[in-house]
Parts: C-alpha cells; sequence; structure tokens
C-alpha cells in the first residue's frame, strides 16, 4: 500500500510553478497533487523569509501594494480566513470578504456569475473554501486575470494546510526525509489527511494513518501510506503524530458508538504520548476538541508544536501569495 | 409619452456639483433626477482618468487617504458593496461596513440615530442601500459632515448603476445621443430602469420600455419613454439591449403566469438575438438569470457588454468618489 | 452609601500603567478598577492631542503602521465596533473582525483555543465583547503578545465608555472635580453605570444614582454613590444628568411594569429638563430610545452632548490603543 516518491528529476527551476492547471494563463494554488516536490520546496525556502519579516517591529512589506485579496468562503472557517487576510495585510494587499450569509448568491446568483462579477472587478486572488471538491478548480476554469488559492475543498484537499504542516516540521527537524508520520483519526472526511499525505510523502517522509475502518476511505489505492488500527503500536516509532479533529456528526451518522469509545482507542491521552519518542513532534489542524482526539495536558506539551503551526500559516500564506501575485517588488521593506 | 430633454442651457461649469439638495453644505449622489447632463458627463469625463488608473501596475491613487467611507446596506448585494469598496481602497480611503445582521439595527435603535452616530465617528461618506424608496434622502437630511450616496433606494434609483450603464455605452459607441436603447424586463420593479431610462434620455437616447403590462408602472406620465409589449418589433432598430433581472417573486405575486412564458415572450433568446444589428450592445444589470431573461450562449455573446458594466463600476464609483470627498490631492501617484 | 477617593499619593509616572493584572507582560485595559485617577488622567490627557489630529485634513498617523487589532464580539454593538475600527484606522493598524455568527465558535471550538488561534497568528490587540462578566481576564489570562480591551462584559464594566464620558465632562466643564452627576435608569444591569461611578468618583465628582429599587443592584456596599428614587428632586442640583438606556426586556421580567410608567417617572421630558441649571450637561451612551429615557426634543438640546460623547469615543479609543500598542513612533504626520 505504500507508493515510493519519485525523487525530482530535473535541477530546481527559479521560477515559481504553483500549477499547472491552465499554462499561459493566471497561476493557482489548488493542490498539492499538482505542486510536486520542487513546488513545495520552493515555497518552503520562501516561508523563512517571510517568518523573518513576522519578527521585525513592523511586520509588513509593500510587495502586493494595490492588490486585492477576495475571501470566498462557503463554509464558516475563523483560523483560515483570518491567517489568509492577515498574510495579504501584511504584505500591503487590500482585502475584501465575501460569505455566503451576505451575497447574492441568496438571490440565486450562480457561482459562475459570482467569480465572474468579482474577477471583472478587478480583483487579483480568489481564497475559496466550498463543501464540494472541485469547486476551486471551476472557479480557476471561470477566471482569467484572477489567482485562485484553494483554502479547502469538501473532503478533498487544503494545501496550505499541508504546507504549513511541511514548514513546522522541517524547522523542527530539518528535513521530512526518511520521518515515520502517522495520521490519526477520520482521515475518510479529511481534506487535512489527504493534503498532508501526499505532501508529506512527497518530501519522503514514511505515512501511516490510523483509523478505525469506518473513517477510512473506501479505497486506499495509490495513497504512499501504510494502515494501522493500533496506535500503540505505531507510536514508539513517529517522529510525528498527527491528529485530525474529529466531527461530533460522525457518531450521528453511526460511523462511531461513542466518543468515549473513540477516545479509548485512538486518542492521544497522557498515557498512550508516553510512548513517543522524546523529540517527536505532536500536531493538529485545530480546533482541538480538547479530551476527544487529544488530552488537554498532551495538547499543551513541550513538544506540541500546534500553537507554531497557525503561527506558521501566516507565514506560508503570504509565501503563497508572494508567488502568485508579487510583480518582483523588493522586499527589503 | 416621450418628453424632450431640454438641451443644457449654460456652459459646462468646472466644479463638480453632484447634488443640489442642500446648498452650501456637503454634497451628495442621490439620484439621476439631481444630476442632469452637465452633471453626468463631468462625471463620465473622470472616469476615464480612473478606468486608466485600473490599467497601472499599482491601480491605487492616495486621493482619498484619511477618509473613511462606510457602506450602510438594509439589503444584501454582493456586487455593489464590493465594487464601492474596492473603489473607495483604490482611492486610499478606509472603508468600514455595517450590515442590519450585525448592527443596533437589531436592538431597536432607529435609522436617525444609527446616522447620527456613525456620522460623529467622523466618517466622510455612507453608502447606503435600503428597500424604501427615499431613505437616502432621509439620511442625507440627518447627516451634517458626511456624503451620501445611493446605492439603491426601494424600486426608486440606482444612480451609480446608471452611470456605469451610461459610461459602457459611451465606451462602445463614442456617445449616447441619437442611440435607440430598449430596456427590456420588470421595468415597474425596478430602481435601475427608472435610473437608466434618466440617465440615457438626459445624454440624448431614445428609450422604449418593453414589458407586460402588468410589469409597467401604473402610470408612465412624464417618463420620456416609448412603450412596447413586442420585443421582435423593437430589436431590429436597437443600438443597445438592456434587459433587467427578473425577481422570482413576480410569479408568487401572480404578476407573471410562468418563468417558462415569460421568457417565451421577453427573454432574448438566441433567435431574437440575431434580429439585432452587429454593432448593438447587450447589457444587463446582474446578477444574470441565465436561460430566463437571457439565454446563456447570448449572454456571451461578443456584443454582451455585461462584465464590462461590472468593471466599469468600480471606475464610476471611485468617480462619484472622487468628485464628492477629493480634497485637490493630486492623482499622479 | 458614599466612599472618599483617595488622593493619588505618588507623582505622576510617566510610563503608561493601564493594567496591573499581570506584571511584566503586555499591558490590557481591563477595567476602570484597575486603572485609577493616575491612568484615567494619563490617558485623557493623551486624548486631547487624538482629538486635535482628528480635526486634521487627513486625520491619520503611523503611529500603529504594522500592528493588528483584532474586535472579537461576542455581542452585537453598532457602534462601539465601528468606533474601535475608527481608532485603529486612524493609527494606520491594520483590523479585522470575528463575530460569533461567522467563527469556528459554531464548530465548539473553546473560547481559549479561538484566542490562542488568533494570538498565535501575531496579533497585537484582542477588543472584546461579551455577555458574560470576566471574559476579557480569562482572555488576557491566556494570551501573551496580545493587549486585550474590554468592550463590555456582561453587566460589570465598558472602560471605554466610561473614560469617554469623563473626557465629555471635562471638555465641557474643565473638571470633574466637585461636580455632582445623576446617574439615572437601569443601574442593576448596567456596565456603563458601574464604570461611570467609578470613574467619575475616581476624579472627584459626587455620584447620585437614580432609579426604582427593582433597577438596583441588590446591594450597593462599597460603591461611592447616593441613592435616589425622585429625580425631581435631584435635578436642579445636577451639573450632569446621565441617562441609561432601558431595555425593553425588563419590562417581560417584570421588573418594571410599563415603558409608559417608566416614563412618567424617571424619564427625562421636557418639564422635567427646565428644572436643569443653565450649565448642566446631558448625557446618554446610545443607542438612544426616544420618548422612553429621553424626550426627543430634549435629545436635542444645546446642552445634550450625546453626539459629542460618540466623537470623542474614537479620540479615547485612539489613546488607548496608542498607550497599549504604541512603539514609540512619531505622531507628527
Amino acid at each position: 500500500m505504500t507508493a515510493a516518491v519519485s525523487a525530482p528529476e530535473k535541477p530546481e527551476t527559479k521560477a515559481p510553478r504553483l500549477s499547472n492547471t491552465r499554462p499561459g494563463t493566471r497561476q493557482h494554488l489548488l493542490s498539492v497533487a499538482n505542486l510536486g516536490p520542487d513546488g513545495i520546496n520552493e515555497l518552503l525556502r520562501l516561508t523563512d523569509m517571510f517568518v523573518e519579516i513576522g519578527r521585525r517591529p513592523i511586520p509588513r512589506v509593500p510587495a502586493l501594494r494595490g492588490k486585492t485579496v477576495v475571501s470566498l468562503f462557503f463554509e464558516e472557517s475563523t483560523r483560515t480566513r483570518l491567517s489568509f487576510e492577515m498574510a495579504a495585510k501584511r504584505l500591503s494587499a487590500d482585502t475584501m470578504s465575501f460569505s455566503v450569509s451576505t451575497s447574492s448568491v441568496k438571490k440565486g446568483e450562480s457561482l459562475r456569475d459570482t467569480v465572474e462579477t468579482i474577477e471583472a472587478m478587478g480583483i487579483d486572488a480568489i481564497v475559496v473554501r466550498h463543501s464540494a471538491a472541485g469547486v476551486p478548480w471551476q472557479i480557476a476554469n471561470w477566471t482569467e486575470g484572477a489567482s485562485v488559492i484553494n483554502a479547502g475543498d469538501g473532503w478533498h484537499e487544503h494545501p496550505t494546510q499541508a504546507l504549513l504542516d511541511c514548514y513546522t516540521i522541517r524547522q523542527q527537524r530539518g528535513s521530512l526525509e526518511g520521518l515515520q508520520i502517522a495520521i490519526v483519526g477520520d482521515i475518510r472526511h479529511s481534506r487535512v489527511a489527504r493534503s498532508d499525505v501526499l505532501a508529506f510523502s512527497a518530501l519522503g517522509a514514511r505515512v501511516t494513518v490510523v483509523a478505525p475502518p469506518t473513517l477510512l476511505p473506501p479505497s486506499l489505492h495509490g495513497w504512499p501510506v501504510e494502515v494501522s488500527h493500533h496506535l500503540e503500536a505505531v507510536l514508539p516509532s513517529c517522529d510525528v503524530v498527527y491528529l485530525l479533529r474529529l466531527q461530533r456528526e460522525r457518531m450521528t451518522e453511526a460511523l462511531l458508538p461513542s466518543l468515549r469509545e473513540y477516545t479509548a482507542t485512538y486518542g492521544l491521552t497522557r498515557q498512550r504520548a508516553r510512548l513517543l519518542g522524546d523529540r517527536a513532534l505532536i500536531m493538529h489542524p485545530g480546533p482541538v476538541n480538547r479530551g476527544v482526539e487529544i488530552a488537554a495536558e498532551v495538547a499543551d506539551q513541550p513538544n506540541s508544536v500546534i500553537t507554531r503551526q497557525v503561527r506558521n500559516g501566516v507565514a506560508v500564506r503570504m509565501a503563497a501569495l508572494y508567488l502568485l501575485l508579487g510583480s518582483g517588488v523588493d522586499l527589503g521593506a
């Protein structure tokens, strides 16, 4: 069930190549799958610079002055929307936000007209979250001048989450090459899991997904992962244990008998956390259900990098916006 | 049923005069009726400059730095709110938005107190949309230091829509003088129709409204228009056919038998679109009900300028904000 | 029932000391109680500068460029949220807003995770309103790098309202020392009353609360106030009469027989307003229920400073943000 990740065949190119969906037109950031190891590495290297900028007394550069970034969120999200907004503002871009509840979508305006309308106004980037897989690709097909960033589409992909996860691991461990990473929980309904599996394995890590059979996808054919149902067996050799958020609706869908039973078998309790090696990292995409997928004390342990993931998210999104929209303006001030 | 539009009697003045409702105080943009041919032409000329600014690599000028524009929307709207926000940001103004669902209006605060409060904070312009005709005038009476822009009041007026429509036609055809323009659809409940009739005829076009009797106003006395119930008869001589959005609630109000019948009689189908001359423009204020008032393929034809209307909307609103709030700052950079 | 306010014992310090809740870490503005007369006076003196800046043609200074202020409102509010946003923008800070209806709070994210997440992104200040008393203190305990400003917590405190009230009185009368101030209405459920009592008496005013027994707190022990149930008896000697907003839900809670009876006994009617001295000020935190706690004509009298309170609110909040976040940047331009 493990697929080898092929090594990059050509030397790294200097020009950013975040997307190959529509050559000759605007670039997009739609999926980790499109990005490849070169694209991921380039973005991570650029992120270093934005982490440094974030530590300055005035953490702001004029790189995207006059550009406009719109967030088009059809699902609610605190952290992702604010993180992109913060990233755009630190690059001096203007931000506007458009959520379903205050939009013409209610009037029956089709998604396509919405997209064509906001693009016609001169928007430079559209950050989109939607409950249906594939919507960001549709939007990219309808736009001519704007870059599209997938901020989560259904159970499909969430590429900037995977990029910030890679960055956080690289920051702590130097590289992902050869690391053992366990992703634990509701793999089936998780865009984070899907993007992380692709990104971690593209960078040379070996990924094991740990979940009850009901929370695994119907088929894992082609996924570069091992599967386990025994968290205790996996933990001692892990360099990273990545816990997914458990949505409470899985109970009502009869995919899980009870929260208590889930925690008893798949939760990172205090006892289980002791099985981890000293340098092993604990990660979570947030928001955390303390006491369900992870014990409150474990989430606050020194080797938990959950808060650091959030912090790196702003820098990673700055790097993504800069690569997509940057016009060569100096980042010096 | 056609009224002659009187020619301007005096030479054009240099100073902007967007409103004559309250001489000696702040200027407002409340209606096309108040604006007159001189006011419209002045604004269209100024728009040229903002269209040019919109093509620059950094489409932003410092003209309104330190000014604050608040959008006060009591009805939802994607395109209009974002268009004004974008216009304000490109002029370096600050924007804040205030929608009914997150406001003290729910607490029973009167509209007047709301307006006096936001004005007291030092707001420079209030962009207002309300379902009741006349509300922007009320608000203008309650303010002392802030300019009021009508972004749509009930079935009454939507002046910036008419201005962007005029600009788009002028851009394509050089002038509106002598053009034949058909406005098709729900004239009765349309603020766009009302403002467009006034603006188009003020600039010398001849306007025909095409609608079933139930969707015409009870009286057209004083409207400078011809009336027709036969779209096919009107199309061959049209320079512009302007389709209005059909609100689905007209069916439940028994003003229309069915959508299908409306489309059969008043929709711009592919067959009917062939009756148009080669240079005839197809326009729509959006959002488009594809397949109802206009066939999807027709909306995407080369002579359809629907997307261009949206694009010009930002520049027209920049011109309006600049005229109302501009303090003589250089637009050069 | 009156407690003496002790005079400041030590000379005024130059460094701002807005909070003593967590020495050695970030400063917060949580309560008037923490602030003391020195803190209040320092902030009022600084406000003079921001009032002056507000009168400039471009009322904006670069003091907080690159800082980010998030408003985290769990209760709706027009005026307070916009006033803080305006203050932050005039200081060149970035603003982001986060309201319950569009947040992860709906997903069951705990308040603590929300706060830690937005702080991890690099936010500099969190302006919080919550229906539960004490929440801003909780948030301050969970943050390390961000300053917390209490914009109203339950029935407890609303310090910036008290500060703008003090500033408005000082602006009109030079000082609060020795003034007689009546606060009229629903003292029991009012965070404004609580903060005003503390601030007014800290600056040397004598405060009388005027309310029906059902709208007084169960105990006034330790409050530096006199109590009266007879508005007419109090008005002739008042320098300031401060009317609180009456929430209509008090009727359904059976704390009041009827609005009409409340107005008859505690409303500032035209007749009662004539009992006030010539220089007496009429104040209200807004939004005003015209005809309930104050007659419409009285709210518009020349000695009513209700609009001025709103205007001063922006400058007071600029001063607060500047003291908490200011990095010593010159305010000259």
